[in-house]
């Protein structure tokens, strides 16, 4: 197959922030979207510059035999130091990130990433795993001092699509893909993974694999699990390479221990993957409810029937307000149906009847920023306006708030307790933390016959200089609700270094045992991004 | 919840043979059918008899505080030696079970479990956990002399649904629930967990879980592993209990370590699982194809469309011929939708319109074995011809024929030759063997938009008194074929110890170390269903 790999693009991400550094918003609207947070800076923090990190030599060099595919260069190692999260972003608006890496290394093929392993293994380097780099869960930076050294492993150069199977549906891509790579090579072919978590930008195949990533699907084909066929990874005791078949009954899946390791076991280097024609057929609607527990109601109606909608996501009175979708108090439904097959006008009908049966009204119009619309102007609206808020977060960090978000997932009977407490807690905690009242709002994002995955936004007045250590404050309370509730960690955001204290209180002790032998045997020397899951 | 366990029949399980003593067929009808195999018998081995196979006394007694829970009855012990595979029934009947379990025990709750691996564990006595016992691989005897006793583990006595949860769809179920007991419970909420293998009626949700059993639906929700909320286990290190979660990102999934973990780390004492409305809606139609190649195209379309068919049943010739769904040389696609929702007339068309597409020809009706008809006694018809079957398997085996089945899965792109494959090859091996020919028939069961599950059958004539060892013979040639062509070694069957060495063939080998650690961490003794999986 031919080298299709997407050329470089001259624009410039930002080793600080979200995205791309021309996509931030300016001085002056970062002022204005700071003005709507009572409490915050009057000025926006000055960007941060990689220069005033003082950045120094690395601690160890690699050998000769691998040089060419490691790099010391200081923009490369800030860029390489934390992920995404709204605590990333402070933590170097304020001159203190994570630990930096010692080298960047970018691997050209499984070989080298065998080779990178052998060798910090030998001399008990730690290893960091990095895709795009998005993670929200300090799932790709270095904590503690146990290593000499650290090396961030950037997979970023092995971004081709292999193979392409299109009587079968799949392809045999590698791990460093990103999103937009991945769509545009398979394009050709008519298919599409039609995997698109909100980081699809910046994110790759090997990370959400490894972090076992959501779409942005309401329900149906949304996990990434869902669609692997064969997994290849790279473990200090041997490359695993799994059968690509469409189903196995062969003792424990394989691949179900490396989906979700983030990168702990080990290095996830290519995949074969289901792949789906491209939706012909579309349908939208929105659905305005007084109350959010009847919302909730025909949410579970919904979910419960065969449908199957695309997007099925109910914002709260709060949210809706906040992305323009009514301004009434209402809760607003927003119902998509898409199909490769067959019109789905008929299946939008019928759910916007569950809908209506529990107190739903029907809107006019479906708002750009809420959903798919009808047209292809309307969904591309939406898409932009789901792609920017991540930049919009690092505006109003520069204004000193807090800006972030967290995902959950529980059963039906615990939704509406669970969505009260974190709004009650979570503000509460704010507000003492602060003396400003907050905002804490709530969307259903994914939504299952037997429960459904609330996704929670916080706006809050920030502690001047100290931003992280309050999120970390808050951020404890929500786990606490979550405990409490029996409601996930987290639904697809990953475990990284962030959730590990309500990841182990929340994980059985025997699995627990298990996983921490597993990792003995695959990492012997635990050189493997340490921290994370076990060790 | 009062208790509701049903209460035990008044027929006779067969120790030696599969279900109910009464419903075996007679000598005649042994003859009559050993008739269509040449080279068979001319009269039915006799029905074995447990007092002879002279069963001496257990090599281990229970301790007083556990001696409630355990048995050494012959006739248990004799019924508990093996599963029901054709090579078990052979062995039975040929005087040669496997290894007699020294002890039979029935814990009444998750307590009693524990109790029962603390003293095993203490004295070093394999512990065979035991569902339903319908392994046809070999899942629940023992074999090899490296332990002191056996102690078979049978959990039927934990056969109760503990909680429902009507809003949510999903139960809280004991292990030990054998299917029509579980039906049975779940019936008065409106409920059913819709799964149901070939042995229903003989095997345990434990069992199901253990194994990841596939359910006879064609595609959608059929396996196991997706109904499953959460588990409990209880290890020699430990109880393992996850949440109640209707999705979770926190890290590789502990629930999918211990499905299909065949009783080798621990035991499932318990699970929550989804359940569903009962359906309300059937339609089904056959498809006549002369050419088996294109019946293949047609269901890879069927299965690659948004239909989802509950039944997607193909028939190769001579399957069709056997069941009576055609005897022209046609092969048989048995197309059935279902819905607890909305009318499904119009799915079925489509999916006919795409058989015909492909050179398929409408049937007039369904046969009665073929699937489900319209009506509801067509629909019992097959139904009671399904679960027939394994009786007429034991009859055949009586008259000294090889009469057995084996599934697999793989992608498309392999369906074809494999499928051509196995017929050559397990033909051309039983025609040497035997000096009579052989007959392979082919269905597929489970079809998936990547691939497909094919099940053979193979009748041919016996080896007198060594019909155990002429089919390992057989089936090492079949597990060669499916190795050859990266075809798993089994679809829904589980390991077991038949499958064992094709099965250390086809796992990824750091997978292998890394299971083998687990084992290690949970079952220190290794007196967990040894030989199974690792170990």
């Amino acid at each position: 197959m031919a080298d299709t790999t997407p050329q470089p693009t001259s624009r410039t991400r930002s080793w600080w922030g979200w995205g791309w550094t021309d996509a931030h918003p300016s001085d002056a609207e970062c002022v204005a979207m700071g003005a709507l947070i009572p409490g915050t800076l009057s000025r926006p923090l000055p960007v941060p510059r990689v220069r005033d990190l003082g950045i120094g030599s690395p601690a160890v060099e690699p050998p000769p035999s691998l040089a060419h595919l490691v790099t010391a260069d200081s923009a490369d190692r800030a860029a390489h130091a934390m992920g995404k999260a709204y605590r990333d972003v402070v933590r170097a608006l304020r001159g203190r990130p994570g630990r930096i890496p010692d080298l960047v290394a970018r691997p050209r093929d499984e070989r080298g990433v065998a080779d990178l392993l052998d060798w910090a293994g030998d001399r008990r380097v730690a290893v960091v795993p990095y895709g795009g780099g998005s993670s929200v869960t300090g799932g790709v930076e270095y904590r503690g001092d146990a290593h000499r050294a650290v090396m961030s492993l950037d997979l970023t150069a092995m971004g081709r699509v292999l193979e392409v199977d299109t009587e079968g549906r799949a392809a045999r891509v590698q791990a460093g893909t990103l999103g937009p790579g991945l769509e545009d090579q398979l394009r050709p072919h008519g298919l599409t993974l039609r995997h698109f978590p909100q980081s699809f930008e910046f994110s790759t195949l090997g990370g959400w694999l490894a972090t076992r990533a959501g779409g942005h699907y309401a329900t149906g084909r949304t996990h990434i699990d869902d669609f692997v066929q064969s997994l290849r990874v790279v473990t200090p005791a041997g490359t695993s390479s799994s059968w690509r078949l469409p189903a196995s009954g062969a003792g424990p899946s394989p691949d179900r221990l490396f989906l979700g390791s983030e990168g702990a076991l080990g290095v996830i280097t290519e995949a074969w993957v289901r792949l789906q024609e491209r939706p012909r057929h579309k349908a939208s609607a929105a659905v305005a409810f007084t109350g959010f527990h009847d919302a909730l109601r025909a949410v579970r109606a919904i979910a419960q029937s065969d449908l199957s909608p695309a997007n099925c996501r109910l914002l709260d009175a709060g949210e809706a307000a906040l992305s323009g979708a009514a301004q009434d108090g209402s809760a607003v439904l927003v119902l998509g149906f898409e199909s490769a097959d067959e019109p789905v006008t008929a299946r939008l009908e019928r759910a916007v009847g569950l809908a209506r049966a529990h107190g739903g009204r029907r809107g006019a119009a479906v708002r750009p920023d809420g959903a798919p619309a009808g047209g292809d102007a309307a969904v591309s609206a939406w898409r932009s306006a789901f792609l920017r808020m991540p930049y919009l977060r690092d505006g109003l960090a520069r204004m000193g708030a807090v800006a972030e978000t967290f995902e959950t997932a529980a059963t039906w009977d615990r939704i509406p307790g669970l969505i009260d407490a974190v709004r009650a807690e979570v503000g509460d905690a704010a507000l003492k933390a602060t003396g400003h009242p907050a905002t804490v709002n709530c969307r259903l994002t994914h939504v299952y016959p037997d429960g459904a995955a609330p996704y929670f936004t916080v706006l809050a007045a920030g502690r001047p200089g100290d931003e992280d250590s309050l999120w970390d404050e808050l951020k404890a309370v929500a786990a606490e609700v979550l405990h409490r509730h029996r409601a996930t960690i987290t639904h697809h955001h990953a475990v990284g270094r962030d959730h590990r204290p309500a990841y182990d209180r929340q994980r059985p002790e025997p699995f627990a045992l298990a996983l921490r032998a597993a990792k003995g045997a695959l990492d012997p020397h635990g050189i493997l991004n340490p921290g994370v899951l076990v060790g």
